[in-house]
């Protein structure tokens, strides 16, 4: 791309590569066979990717990955069933919002938003309710960026016999998941997120033996995944309208994927960029909400400065001058910020992503004493929040 | 766009214009004031496009138009509601199905497929089932693409004290709806159709008024309505992330659509197109499903030749590789094909693609005699089906 667009450092939407984007510009005919075998492939490749091949269908489907998760629920959890909630932040809170809107049974167990969900007080929850069928969790719970401990959980789910719906949104395509040895029912993401497609279509992993029994549970004609997948398999098409150019450009984002490794090189680009933005954010003297032991490399929290002189709102746009988009920080109770590691992206972008963000807040008034070229004014220095 | 793609002569996807497509090359992130901007522009062009700005709002809606069909039905029918659905196609048979699905009562006034829904018995209607409550129908009823006398049955609803949903999907933009002549609660359309933008978002004109009073009527999270409009009155952000290209793109169509003359012109463009493809379909001998009284300028249903070399796969396949996509047939008794008029289309267009039918009808051995540089076999003569 030839303007000089703003590097997104955001969730999702992020920055694209420019072949994905140039995947946009071909029209298909949503009856075309071509089309179809488009469809197949990105199915087909996401399967692979979680070695889901044998027990799994991958079920597209149109709008954001919350329509997806909304989908997941109302097909896979039957209508009598009763799903335990783990929360420890926003996505969490809307994964019971939608059993709530839905009709299905639910509790919660709650953690505080830097602490990860954890399996034993998971397992104590199914011993002391036997009424509760399934368990959904966030993966990577992007109002924090934290990772909750999937595998452990998954295993005392299993262990007792129950169904798990896996919200993993921000995590799918850059942390290893893989279906042979984590058990679910539903396994849901985005085409916008770490594949680094564009926004406009989710998809969810069905276990196949499930999805097959699934058939009426929808409260939903469109977000229905059993019909949805019942029309794919007898026809090899969508059942509605698909948004065909993001099909296309997922289509080429998941070639470009595999080209450059796969999950593992995923993983590692993302890594490193979060590695060098926590680095470079040290410098300025800033300090992530999470430890690094709990810190997917996928969004990190950061505490805003605690000055008069810092102000959410006009960093952003002066950031965003510089060419970098930053994203708002979504807890309520401490005032942070947020920068994301994923996307089309870079240490180098990374790098300098938090020189513009030191420089803008010099010029705010928020000075600090470490970048490079900035004059430093000691006694002008950033005091954080307790 | 440099590609040899086919024209596709379908009722959405449809070929949209380089300049469309070019508006697909910018990543935008979703909470960005600039995005912001970019849906307020395309809510605002829309409400202004049917004079609705005082009556109405103008809800976008991720996901392909039935979603946002669902939406209206889900978020503006009270629970208690009871519909009457007008049914002459395949779509007016979805909005009874979504009525089912969605647990609203509901019954259906059914005329023939090649038959518009009749004001007089909707009125008869009406009075008979007091416990009516909202009259649904279907514009342009795409399976044929025959017109429903939108007018005349809105008048009759108002007149009973009714309200009237209209899926007006392959119709809006090029047929006039005027919101100051006609009333409703919802009219419903979405990015990929007569506006000429890319598939992957639909909208809602809902009256203000009822939307208001809609809060706790929808079955779904994603799909309410009212909870959408009330997050971007106040944030000016679509609630769950958007598909920000796709918003992009309906933006940049929607401009040129302006700047190409609004309604009246895309009106003049498809009727030249439909008027081009009738008298060219003529000439090759073949013949229209729907008298042209009742024909919308924007898909045509053709009797399919009644020849024992007919194929409609093997056609298809022939006239794509001329360079033109065309549709199948959506009728269950009548076997027919479907030709589009809409889209970045031109009467040239439209000529050139005819002739491609011809040609591949005669390499097929179905020859009619009068398309030019084609050798004629009058023995070999077209026959229609009764």
């Amino acid at each position: 791309m030839s303007t000089a667009a703003p590097i997104l450092l955001t969730p999702g939407p992020l920055t694209t590569s420019a072949r994905t984007r140039q995947a946009l510009l071909l029209d298909w005919g949503s009856w075309d066979e071509r089309f179809n075998q488009l469809t197949a492939s990105v199915c087909q490749r996401l399967l692979t990717l979680i070695n889901g091949a044998a027990s799994h269908h991958c079920v597209p489907l149109q709008g954001s990955g919350t329509f997806a998760v909304e989908a997941a629920i109302g097909t896979l959890v039957p209508r009598d069933g009763k799903v335990l909630v783990l929360v420890n932040g926003a996505y969490g809170k809307r994964l019971a919002t939608l059993c709530s809107v839905l009709g299905r049974a639910f509790c919660t167990l709650a953690t505080a938003e830097d602490q990860p969900s954890d399996a034993a007080a998971v397992e104590q929850r199914l011993l002391a309710d036997p009424a509760i069928t399934h368990v959904a969790l966030i993966h990577c719970e992007t109002s924090t960026g934290i990772l909750n401990p999937l595998e452990q959980i998954a295993e005392v789910v299993a262990r007792h016999g129950k169904r798990l719906i896996i919200d993993a949104m921000s995590s799918f395509g850059a942390l290893p998941i893989d279906a042979r040895l984590v058990p679910f029912d539903a396994l849901i993401a985005a085409s916008g997120k770490c594949l680094e497609g564009v926004p406009g279509m989710g998809f969810v992993f069905a276990h196949k033996a499930t999805l097959a029994e699934a058939a009426g549970n929808s409260h939903s004609l469109a977000l229905d995944l059993h019909d949805q997948q019942a029309y794919l398999a007898r026809t090899g098409q969508w059942r509605f309208t698909p948004p065909t150019h993001v099909v296309a450009a997922l289509h080429e984002a998941l070639l470009q994927y595999e080209e450059q490794g796969g999950q593992p090189a995923r993983y590692r680009r993302y890594a490193d960029n979060c590695q060098m933005l926590l680095e470079e954010l040290g410098k300025l003297g800033l300090r992530s909400f999470l430890p690094e032991a709990i810190q997917a490399p996928i969004i990190v929290t950061v505490h805003a400065p605690q000055d008069e002189h810092y102000d959410f709102k006009a960093l952003y746009e002066r950031v965003k001058a510089k060419g970098f988009i930053l994203y708002p920080g979504k807890l309520t109770e401490v005032d942070t910020f947020r920068v994301g590691c994923i996307g089309d992206v870079t240490r180098h972008d990374m790098q300098a992503a938090v020189r513009a963000i030191g420089e803008a807040l010099h010029e705010m008034g928020v000075v600090t004493p470490s970048i490079p070229g900035v004059v430093t004014t000691p006694t002008l220095n950033i005091h954080f929040r307790a």
